[in-house]
């Protein structure tokens, strides 16, 4: 897919001016140059004026969206069994239906449901969890590149503490599959791999290290699950008593992040001053999953912490403990469980203000895919325009009140999506506006 | 409006056998007998096989939904001004917009827009604050007249303490300003007239006595505001030193239920032992709010609580300190509500459950209409025909997971209402099934 090679979009353009500002440049024009941002101008400069211009004046422009954690087969029960706890739900709901992916044809239906709503929505970016099969986590990978979003997808790793159905039979069978997973892979261009032990509680210490070896052999990115839940916190201490904490017990193992090791590790919402002083020190993104955390009852992660304390963040949508794929909708998320904290942890600190929520959605998370979630030259020309007629109001509204209302009105990002492009080529599915 | 004498739905009807238990009559038929349910089949009886049929088949009808506590004023704004707090986001958002309703055509326009939504939802009862312009008040309520809903709509009464642009001048201008009202709202057969002393910090005294008077001389229902944010509970206790608390104070003031004054309160957040033992000997109706509550940062409402001491308990969106009128998504929002409090709250109480949540949103809050929210003989005919094709799911679902994936993935039950009868009348808008 060779992207268009230049051409610029007219519209009302929104994005961070800070992780703390967000800025709108009304009526401004946006240059793509080989699928990187060439400018923002306000009239197009005499060498642009050949460049086609695609009109969306009125329309809202922001930089694509980054979804740090997800699950691509639980995305079928999303919205479903939220009566139950996390070690509960991953008993109860997960692991019977990631068994299912086995079946090539069911995981076929199941995960073009999937891309087909990751493609429609204001994501650009994701990091996705698939299962322990290779078979089908390849499959999902062909439905991504097609999608033209660029991703990074795990076969998940998992030899203990589950259900026969989906426990590797060994480390050795486990770390087999996965080479040869990475093998099979090598050929997409969009959709990478990224190593992707599901958390500590169901990988053997064997498994790690063998993973580690990989990570450090490869270079790849590895995802995984940090602090989620006082329950899973309290199991991992048990599991690994040469650890002082959670993190330190995937740091001694190898596999939480250093400067050949970009590490997204997902929740983190029971990561203290130490744990957080490691995730810094080892560059780790934290993936904050709101809605996640909030339907499994897991808690409220220390966001304000995070960013004063300069641990890098983005958002997760964590479907289906998260119940939507709406990134959109994990702003507005991010916000009200930080109040809910503010107001009832004892010192809570001050909740996350809409820009701040929309930066880790954007350059927060955008980041761990370098140069992405800002219109800045150079920056990665990922792009999205949002329709919101579908929210009739009787004032008139800034360009900022109508993103802050899409954030909190919009949970099905479908609704307000009408155009993306993701380094520079248009998603497949969106369409040119007609003149 | 006759209503239609008698027809029938057919569907999978799904409402609440109990305050915890949801059941679902699957391809049942619920017969409609001037405006009440007359029964629910397996098959059609012999003596209602004359009657028309409605078929609904496959798609889920649950009973229709009451929100009990929401502002037609705020409507405009909603998603807007979410990073503040109760009282300054009272004073930035909610009183100059409010004051924009002494103007007629802006009111029809927004009080327009308004209807258009909450009849196209699947609430089918609303408890409605206006501002405290008595014209436009009328006109909101011609519009909700014709909407073919059922609702008690409130004049706002407030004479201290806000904006010159919305203060009545004194008690007694406003207690004439509320006769007036209501000799000129009379004919309304649907709409119905509620009192609105918005809560104790805007109301004086005198004027909230002159409120009890014409509660007792008409017998009126009341609505109001309680125990919402801590620095307005603590501003009562100071500008009520007669009473040990909110409630008492609004009690001793003669307005806060009892047999002949049936009331809703809005919130209730702070409501300690005390408050809800008067809640509950008084019969309040609580109307719990839990994305408002949680957009302004007010806190979580002891919910279990009023449920386990028998305190009466509906649910409202609070548009917009709430920033949807969906009460589908109220239910999870609830629910999501009730895990973080459990969570982070010492001593917190265990989380609501989906038919939990889904009773206060039907029979629970319909109660302060009578006979409204479950789907038995006698009660009223208020049904949602709800429409789920727009969340595509690859594996087989029952009925009540349909029900409760659509309450987390629909925060806008225009993508999911159908159809919609109250008390047996066909909503306006919405639309038979094509044969």
């Amino acid at each position: 897919m060779k992207p268009n090679t230049a051409f610029a979009l007219r519209g009302n353009l929104v994005d961070s001016a800070s992780p703390t500002q967000l800025r709108c440049r009304e009526d401004h024009f946006l240059v793509c140059e080989d699928g990187r941002v060439a400018g923002v101008f306000p009239r197009l400069p005499d060498r642009y004026a050949h460049l086609p211009v695609e009109d969306w004046s009125g329309r809202l422009i922001i930089p694509g969206l980054t979804d740090l954690h997800t699950h691509a087969p639980q995305y079928a029960f999303r919205g479903l069994g939220m009566d139950l706890e996390l070690l509960d739900w991953l008993e109860a709901r997960t692991f019977p239906e990631e068994a299912g992916y086995a079946d090539l044809d069911y995981a076929r239906r199941a995960y073009g449901l999937f891309v087909q709503e990751l493609q429609a929505g204001a994501a650009t970016r994701a990091c996705v969890f698939a299962t322990v099969h290779r078979e089908s986590t390849l499959l999902l990978m062909e439905l991504l590149e097609k999608s033209g979003l660029v991703t990074r997808v795990g076969k998940v790793n998992m030899d203990r503490n589950c259900p026969d159905s989906l426990r590797e039979p060994s480390a050795q069978t486990s770390l087999a599959a996965t080479r040869r997973w990475l093998e099979a892979c090598a050929g997409f261009r969009n959709t990478r791999p990224i190593l992707t032990p599901r958390f500590i509680p169901s990988c053997s210490d064997e498994l790690l290290a063998g993973l580690a070896a990989v990570q450090r052999e490869t270079g790849l990115p590895v995802q995984s699950h940090l602090s989620e839940n006082p329950s899973e916190v309290e199991w991992v201490r048990q599991l690994c008593p040469d650890a002082a904490g959670y993190g330190e017990a995937y740091l001694r193992r190898g596999l939480l992040g250093g400067e050949n090791c970009p590490t997204v590790m997902a929740h983190c919402v029971y990561s203290d001053a130490a744990e957080r002083r490691l995730l810094k020190e080892q560059g780790v993104w934290v993936a904050h999953c709101p809605q996640s955390n909030t339907n499994l009852s897991s808690g409220a992660a220390p966001v304000r912490a995070f960013l004063e304390e300069g641990v890098r963040v983005g958002l997760g949508s964590d479907v289906a403990g998260g119940h939507t794929l709406s990134i959109l909708r994990a702003i507005a998320d991010a916000v009200q469980v930080s109040k809910l904290r503010w107001r009832l942890v004892e010192g809570g600190a001050r909740p996350l203000t809409l820009p701040e929520a929309f930066w880790l959605a954007t350059a927060g998370g955008g980041a761990f895919f370098g140069q992405v979630g800002r219109f800045e030259p150079g920056w990665a020309f990922d792009a999205v325009v949002l329709e919101d007629s579908a929210y009739p109001h009787p004032q008139p509204l800034s360009s900022l009140e109508r993103l802050e209302r899409l954030c909190y009105l919009c949970s099905d990002d479908r609704r307000a999506v009408v155009r993306k492009f993701v380094e520079g080529r248009p998603a497949a599915g969106s369409a040119p506006r007609n003149p």
